[in-house]
């Protein structure tokens, strides 16, 4: 092997040991929120404790590969879809460290309502466990889109998040009808209307990071287009 | 002139021209809030159509100064100080566009609202106005430190934020209040909780651009860090 290839290989191997540890912090992120709903759903304040105390090692991803990535750039200065490679990995953390600050806040209000957690409307538990189902998948499969740079999935999830934005606009008029029905309910009513708007934030994240990965796999910034006029031009790339 | 010092020249004008952009984006951002706040507190439906129309301006500025990083990253391959410039104005451009968001969400509930904002809780009003000039306040200060790298400027708004967030846990209560004591007006309450909520966000953006400044300066990442710990750590460089 000659230089060029070793210094090509080590590019290579330190691209992809950073984009291993993007996916490593979408699985952490994916843990937060999925023990945070748990949390709020059994009133378990240990479990919620955890979560909050975990976030730090969210934000410990978000500061190494932004690093990594800035070294990259300064030591190997990637060029066409290397670069792209990388500019998607920098911005896609800021959308999980985000994820995984809503997570924590969702874990910091479980905490606050103390054991009026498990007596929240039941009707309103289930909502948020639908929505917080469907945020997560979304999650689960930007992650996976983003591993394998599929533009295809990409706009298929992105498109879904009009779903959960329907979801979240259904929840918060039957918080609000509580709300009128039984004015001692607003208190709760209010820190529900918060979680409901995290989770429905935590979808709108999930969709910036499918757009990132249409600009990685096509080289078209497509934030901003409806997403209907992105699916025609790709397909008639 | 050698070609060298062509090459740096060009590459100096390539940095400036787009720094130029970053801080002509923060005007847009800024007007477009300032002028939400301003339709929410006269009722004016034409400012706030004005606001949702002119959010694409925002949208624009962010597509074309990532182009421009991303072209000075490919062409220029910039190195220390100057790579951590092109860092910080893409992050930075992230969150303004974040801020034009909520300025065209507020003007979207003025007008979703149609004449209600004028019968508006005038207790509401006083203190949305107070946050709205407190927020503006931050990212107007934030950008004059962006645009100087001025870390210990950005370190004093960054821990401004925190005023801030007091500011809207007190407009939360006294709106929950309001709510209980008389439930009709539960439906715009909630409205004014999001605007509230949304004012509350604008200044974590500019604190997040504080953070980026002082990257810039002290080539230190200073996210989730308590400011105090940034504030001793840097004097004592």
């Amino acid at each position: 092997m000659d230089k060029d290839q070793h210094i090509s290989q080590r590019f290579n191997d330190d691209l992809n040991e950073v984009h291993e540890l993007v996916l490593a912090m979408g699985g952490v992120v994916e843990e937060q929120i999925s023990n945070a709903i748990r949390a709020l759903q059994t009133g378990d304040n240990d479990l919620a404790r955890e979560v909050v105390a975990r976030d730090h090692e969210v934000n410990g991803y978000e500061v190494r590969i932004e690093e990594e990535c800035i070294n990259i750039l300064a030591m190997r200065q990637p060029a066409a879809s290397d670069l792209r490679l990388v500019m998607t990995l920098i911005k896609s953390i800021a959308d999980l460290e985000r994820m995984g600050d809503k997570a924590s806040k969702i874990a910091d209000m479980v905490l606050a309502m103390g054991h009026g957690t498990r007596n929240s409307n039941p009707a309103f538990l289930r909502d948020v466990g639908v929505m917080a189902d469907y945020a997560l998948n979304m999650l689960r499969r930007a992650m996976d889109a983003l591993a394998r740079a599929d533009a295809e999935q990409a706009i298929a999830i992105a498109k879904g998040d009009e779903i959960l934005n329907q979801e979240y606009r259904s929840a918060l008029r039957r918080l609000i009808t509580y709300m009128m029905e039984d004015p001692r309910t607003i208190t709760p009513a209010i820190d529900a209307l918060f979680i409901a708007k995290a989770i429905e934030r935590i979808g709108d994240h999930a969709r910036n990071i499918c757009e990132y990965v249409i600009y990685l796999a096509k080289g078209k910034n497509v934030r901003h287009l409806p997403l209907d006029q992105v699916e025609q031009s790709l397909q008639g790339k």
